[in-house]
């Protein structure tokens, strides 16, 4: 069994039905469950989360963006958040980490195929990537749609890697990628110093020179207690466990301990199956040893 | 979703032909998916595991025990097990907690619809006994068919709980359950010294005043290293952590650690999501956050 995740962004937080007709396409093609969608009307954008094996996820994406090439147009767009399509960002994302290359296939080819039949150029970000330039997407979409249409045609720095140098009239251009999954962890102290949070923060994020893939801030919480907020971009590089103990000894160190973590959204159960590796010092335990996979495995064959 | 999981045992492990037919009435049933058969010529036994919802799974139990009661004679069965029925065990586990009342009213409607239609006495064992004398199949099974045989219509304590004191001429009788999943669980230590494997092994289970729901021996295994192997009864109870971590502190009271442990066969999602839960101290984590969850429960609704 193959199962892919598509989790792409939309420039339409606002008119909720066109988010319902976003959210159908992708769900109109065999094979494909659509999980989630959450709109933000600050933002003017949507998430719509779907998953299906390889060909089923990227005819899925298609349609999906091909409906938001056809209601939305970026020209009488506003929000709040940095955007340059109307189907902004597509990322694919395994659930297994053997299934990356898969992921990457997916994407370059879906990025041609918008390209050659809706006109829609393309960027490929992160692992799909064709140059390493443009892996970041903050680096590809500086300057939102406004910025791109400008110097699209004469700057070869941001030129898109399917398609022609020039926007869509209304659509603008797509990232199409694909990376691993992230997940949204949080740890909270039994404590209200916001400085020990912020500290803990510092220490832990790769940007500081701490644990490799992780984001992290610090953060006062509504009841009064503090929080480290963490973004987990590779959790097979740095596990959950990993960052509750590096966490947990940096609180101790202050006298301060973890009152509990959270999980935001969605997560992989391999990250689960790794969980219990490392947990009961199982080397040997596979995901094809849980039973509802092998449930879900003979219904997605 | 409502996914209960059924693994009778039958008593035939040598006509493989006969074992395919009982595996084949149980996945005759819609809904039904069957993830394992397993013989064993020496004990001429043989377990099928299949899973479904409350009312597919109750069928395909039902059409697997007509069909071992049409294919197995226990006048000219010959086995290493104790056995007392052509369809010998049919326990039904419930892959989530909250689920077992659902096992419990399953197995005892099936205990009924077996003796109505099949003229097959039941015993309703574990949590699905009415009585509790009933509870522990050992007890129930003394002796097998032909002690029961024997002793059914004048012992009152012998008298099954559905259908007529008298056990049926070629099928004997059945034993239906409900019950919790057991884990098999072994931990390897990096030591020889098959003492302190037993040791800790009898300090730890249940049956000698140690941790409820375990039940644990020594075994030094063929490369040299010894082994704490277990069975837990009710993860929910005593978990694997809580078995890793017993064992680690008694093991390193005498300066020997952990090599790493086993899971022995499938266990339940739910059973990981705990293990996630005490790891990460995530006390709020629940399985519909679990990507691959989601998906399954959309396509058993």
């Amino acid at each position: 069994m193959t199962l892919i995740e598509c989790i792409p962004n939309f420039s339409e937080g606002r008119r909720l039905d066109v988010v319902d007709k976003l959210a159908a396409a992708a769900a109109s093609v065999d094979g494909v469950t659509v999980l989630d969608q959450q709109s933000d009307g600050t933002h003017n954008r949507c998430v719509i989360t779907f998953v299906g094996d390889e060909v089923a996820i990227a005819e899925a994406a298609f349609r999906s963006i091909r409906a938001a090439s056809e209601l939305i147009d970026l020209n009488s767009h506003q929000g709040a958040h940095p955007r340059f399509g109307a189907a902004d960002v597509v990322p694919f994302v395994p659930l297994r980490a053997e299934e990356m290359p898969l992921c990457v296939g997916v994407a370059r080819g879906l990025a041609k195929r918008v390209a050659a039949e809706l006109g829609v150029p393309a960027f490929l970000y992160e692992d799909a990537a064709l140059v390493p330039e443009h892996r970041d997407l903050a680096v590809i979409r500086k300057g939102g749609f406004e910025e791109l249409r400008d110097v699209i045609a004469t700057d070869p720095a941001r030129r898109p890697d399917e398609g022609a140098a020039r926007v869509h009239p209304t659509a603008g251009v797509v990232a199409i990628g694909a990376r691993s999954p992230l997940i949204a962890f949080n740890v909270n102290l039994d404590s209200d110093d916001l400085e020990l949070a912020q500290r803990i923060a510092r220490e832990i994020r790769e940007r500081d020179g701490g644990m490799p893939c992780v984001k992290a801030i610090g953060l006062l919480l509504e009841d009064g207690a503090v929080q480290v907020s963490m973004n987990l971009t590779d959790y097979r590089t740095t596990s959950m466990a990993d960052v509750v103990a590096a966490v947990g000894e940096r609180a101790a160190k202050s006298g301060v301990t973890i009152r509990e973590s959270e999980v935001i959204g969605l997560l992989p159960e391999d990250a689960l199956v790794q969980i219990a590796k490392e947990a009961l010092v199982a080397t040997g335990f596979r995901r094809e040893q849980v039973l509802e996979a092998r449930v879900l495995d003979t219904l997605l064959p």
